[in-house]
């Protein structure tokens, strides 16, 4: 398939991203580290540079992590270690003049943001999220990508040539867009011919709406206001500083520590009575104002106090929380959909940002492989079939969530005279502690996630936490580093590169015979990756011992790609945190061979003397 | 005193910096966090771009942290974790034909590279000078100071005056300054009166020779090769990743691991028969190059092989080890010399740079509070009581560590058939561990470093290496900060801002009898704060325990700057590496008063109940 001839405002690109938030920039950079050329457009001239998203939990952390970019992140950002709780006194407790029960708020205890026993972060970061989005725009001007902005999209065409759709060299995607700042000489108008388009822009996306797209699903009748602010010293509420949910006797919010002295709140409006209700029942916003949210969050804090100016607000909203997820995120194997384009929810459950995030890791890495050549356009489904359970599992729990906030369950509180100490909202961040955090995703089974061996299978009884699971992430573990000692997280050894790893859980190296099974090792495996191309992988080598006369270089050379390649399992003079990992990870003494997937989920697990399943594997979602 | 009269070509400035390496660069730093206005200039056109001085030991990192300047280099140096030891085999271990022996390197274990148990980073970090002179720079860029280059300084007077030199608003020192790439328009020459001068600038310092300090001490028969390169993959020596001392039959060499793969070789060459010799019996440097230098390393490391190409040396030169300390560290309480204008002694060692950051932290704070009139002259008296003898403690471990190189005692290890496997250097790096990682450092008792307190005296006796001591640096420490549950290492809390610090073990606070207590402690503390002015003071509580029902609200507000300034000392759900820090400091339950100094040495200590003393001890170098 010959690519269009291209005019002088016509252009050629591999993949174009339309939005540059949170979804479209990690889909950018992940394409961009994996060598595939990527344009990335926005309408908004700048990025945001206040409110909207703001927490970062502990898996999208780890992900950050694997782009190098999460420093300045974790150094400037505030951490959520603990959860507290605030509940309306029940009369008894509060004090009675003549008829009138006055109630008051009871702190009701803290407990930590995280208990996932593999967590590598123990508490969730907030920063605004312009501050998260210059966090990869960095690791994209590094590579030489600017965002084109303010851009729009105004037409979008897609072939409905069967051979063209399936031909992964061809240019299908046709998009015109108007640069509106273009530089004088320079089109302001544009077209551009895509291998694929990722649809990155928002809630109202107009590549989904564009595409036809459904949303299925409802908005709520709930309403509640944002407003990110700094108290005054002279606040005497003394929890701004975790997150906290107060749950008073006529209304609710929830307090989200952030960075720099600031502070989120999010406020029920539903059952405010002073707003004004439209002839359909719903709440009249266009009244509300931050001076409105503050009084209504001061009311609930009682006898609390909350002291600030309006010149400390920074930003604020009110929104009517919907619950839908896009009908499909994928049109014809060449547009998809990601981010806020294809679930909306509730932001106080703190994961919107978040499963952006997610879904641009989890698609760049795909797309990358299809433009290489290197994997069929089948890899592709498995977007949609990962990221669309994931989006379904959420609106569940938001549910549930959103469910500890009702007016409802709050009076169910009170006329108990409950001393409930965990209310809805806090049981169901534990109960969702896996998908909340990040950590418990397990991806289903697939082309790309499989259990090929059934020797494998056979030892994968969850011994502990930390045991390797076909479909999870990699969990952090410290190793020992042989070339120089250093200890090394797990999770630093496999960076989001576009590279399937490979970890050879090697067993021990104290011997001539463990050093000369190593070479029947290499020579197994170097015969399978030399069929795809060794250069689609990364191999790691983690020993469960060395002895002192052996170092780094009796692994073979085929095993290793330089001195860092080789680490080992032991509690040493260096480590005092390693060690114990075979165990942990349910990994037999005599080794395994691990698949990473590019993104840092296990694709399967073989036995050593089993190599061809590693092959019949790979053969399943590798050309 | 009135200031001179500024003319077009004459400024004034609080402190003139000459020099902008890591001495110099550190001063200046030190002083623009303190508020001080400085300038710092420099005769070299640009910062160093590769080789010179590259190890940062872990006190150095700590206080690098300090200023938050550590990020960087962290994330890109070499973590220096063991040290690695090859030694010359005796006759019995290697191969003999006929007559002749055949002596080959013998590896003789690895261990750990820092064994100090307060240590908070295990390890130290080489980078390239130049990479460490721009963490400073950066830091006083964001302040708006740039060192002016090349700049260099041409004459030197200092007032004879002595009214002029006990009077600390005067500007005795007057230097004349050429600005070598000065922009049209701009002066080319320009003379400067600064209160205070430093000379920061190295071995050769202008401003020590012109205020006519001799330095003391001898240069040694010592001669060294250093060279920075990138050994190919194909060299089959197994250790370039750690220090290793390599101790040949007729040779010697030392590895330090760099960053991105390169390594630094220090390479005896004393002993080496083919280089000439000039009348006096040294040895001619003009004859050695950087293929000579590798060559000889090549023959010590037999049988190992170093492979590289003259492409892949970056740096190289040669030196004779001189050992010497300036017979003053200051003129006239006036003008200072820091770094390797007052110290000079082997670079193997890696003390050089690490010295020179410890003098410019050191001096900083100093002439900080004599510039701002907190304190007075005499407290600048202590800078080279400290440092100086902090000199002299160098060049002696200096010269036990140059000993075990030295051609005799490889001789003796030869001739003894001896099987140690610590030779010299890593006896000499154990036994000066305190003194060469900086952690161990104790400055001798003085004006700002003193027991004023019996009591105080009474229970310090050792019981841990974290005992809090007169004299040493605070020692790092997790804790969990109350208002957000964050574990805080108190180094963190501690930051090189200008500021003393004083930190108050409050004891528990579980009861409102306990509440009252410290309140009488802040009163007790305010009295004597307000006498001095509190904005010289940073005050952070470290509770041993808080019961569930009190906050960090119930911490006087006197005794805490913000929500960040209350501490526990707990384990807790929030910090499984936190707990147990009054027993290991050493502090009563009842509580105590630390003093830190700006430089985060400890001060003073007073109990609580002679809150009097710190009134003694702050008039004693405060006004």
């Amino acid at each position: 398939m010959n690519p269009p001839v291209p005019s002088p405002a016509v252009s050629l690109i591999d993949v174009l991203v339309v939005g540059a938030g949170p979804a479209g920039l990690t889909t950018a950079l992940g394409l961009t580290r994996a060598g595939i050329k990527v344009r990335i457009v926005d309408i908004r001239a700048q990025r945001v540079l206040a409110g909207h998203a703001d927490g970062v939990l502990p898996r999208t952390i780890e992900i950050l992590d694997s782009y190098g970019i999460s420093n300045e992140l974790l150094r400037k950002g505030h951490y959520v270690n603990a959860f507290s709780n605030y509940n309306h006194d029940p009369p008894t407790g509060g004090i009675k003049v003549g008829i009138v029960s006055f109630y008051y708020l009871r702190y009701a205890g803290k407990f930590p943001a995280i208990t996932e026993p593999t967590a590598r972060y123990k508490h969730a970061v907030t920063h605004h999220q312009g501050f998260i989005e210059g966090l990869f725009l960095s690791g994209l001007k590094d590579a030489g990508v600017l965002v084109e902005r303010p851009c729009e999209p105004v037409s979008l065409e897609l072939s409905s040539n069967e051979d063209e759709l399936k031909d992964p060299t061809s240019y299908p995607v046709k998009i015109t867009l108007e640069h509106h700042s273009a530089a004088p000489g320079m089109h302001s108008s544009e077209t551009v011919c895509a291998r694929f388009l990722v649809g990155a822009d928002g809630a109202h996306s107009w590549v989904r709406r564009t595409l036809g797209i459904p949303m299925e699903g409802d908005s709520t009748d709930r309403v509640w206001g944002a407003i990110d602010f700094t108290p005054l010293l002279s606040s005497n509420f003394p929890d701004w500083r975790n997150v906290a949910t107060v749950n008073a006797a006529d209304g609710g919010l929830m307090i989200i520590p952030r960075e720099d002295n600031k502070v989120r709140l999010y406020i029920e409006l539903s059952n405010v009575n002073e707003f004004e209700h439209d002839e359909r029942g719903r709440l009249d916003t266009s009244t509300i104002t931050a001076d409105k949210l503050l009084d209504i969050a001061r009311h609930v804090l009682k006898p609390y106090t909350l002291e600030t100016t309006l010149d400390k607000v920074e930003w604020w909203t009110v929104y009517v929380v919907g619950q839908r997820v896009a009908a499909r995120f994928c049109d014809q194997g060449r547009a998809f959909i990601t981010g806020d384009a294809c679930h909306t929810h509730s932001p106080k459950g703190g994961q919107g940002m978040n499963a952006s995030v997610n879904d641009g890791h989890n698609l760049a890495w795909k797309l990358a492989y299809v433009v290489k050549g290197w994997s069929p356009m089948a890899l592709l489904d498995t977007y949609e079939a990962e990221r669309r359970t994931f989006a379904q599992e959420l609106i569940a729990f938001d549910k549930w969530f959103a469910e500890g906030f009702s007016a409802k369950a709050r009076a169910k509180l009170v006329e108990d005279g409950s001393d409930v100490v965990l209310p809805g909202p806090l049981e169901a961040f534990g109960t969702f502690s896996g998908l909340t955090t990040g950590l418990g995703i397990q991806y289903a089974p697939s082309i790309i996630t499989s259990q090929v061996s059934h020797a494998a299978n056979g030892v994968k009884t969850e011994i502990s936490p930390f045991t390797l699971t076909v479909g999870k992430r990699v969990p952090p573990y410290a190793f020992v580093r042989v070339a120089d000692c250093r200890p090394i997280n797990l999770q630093d050894a496999l960076p989001s590169d576009g590279l399937t790893k490979l970890i050879v859980f090697a067993g021990p190296l104290t011997s001539l015979e463990e050093k000369n099974r190593l070479v029947e090792v290499e020579r197994a495996l170097r015969n399978i990756l030399d069929a795809f191309g060794a250069d689609r992988f990364l191999l790691l080598v983690i020993l469960s011992v060395i002895s002192d006369d052996m170092n780094y270089m009796d692994v073979p050379v085929g095993l290793r790609k330089d001195w860092t390649s080789v680490l080992v399992d032991a509690v040493s003079a260096f480590s005092k945190d390693s060690g114990g990992a075979y165990t942990a990870f349910g990994v037999p003494a005599a080794g395994q061979l691990v698949v990473v997937r590019p993104d840092g989920y296990i694709g399967t697990i073989v036995e050593l003397s089993e190599m061809q399943r590693l092959g019949e594997y790979l053969r399943g979602w590798m050309l």
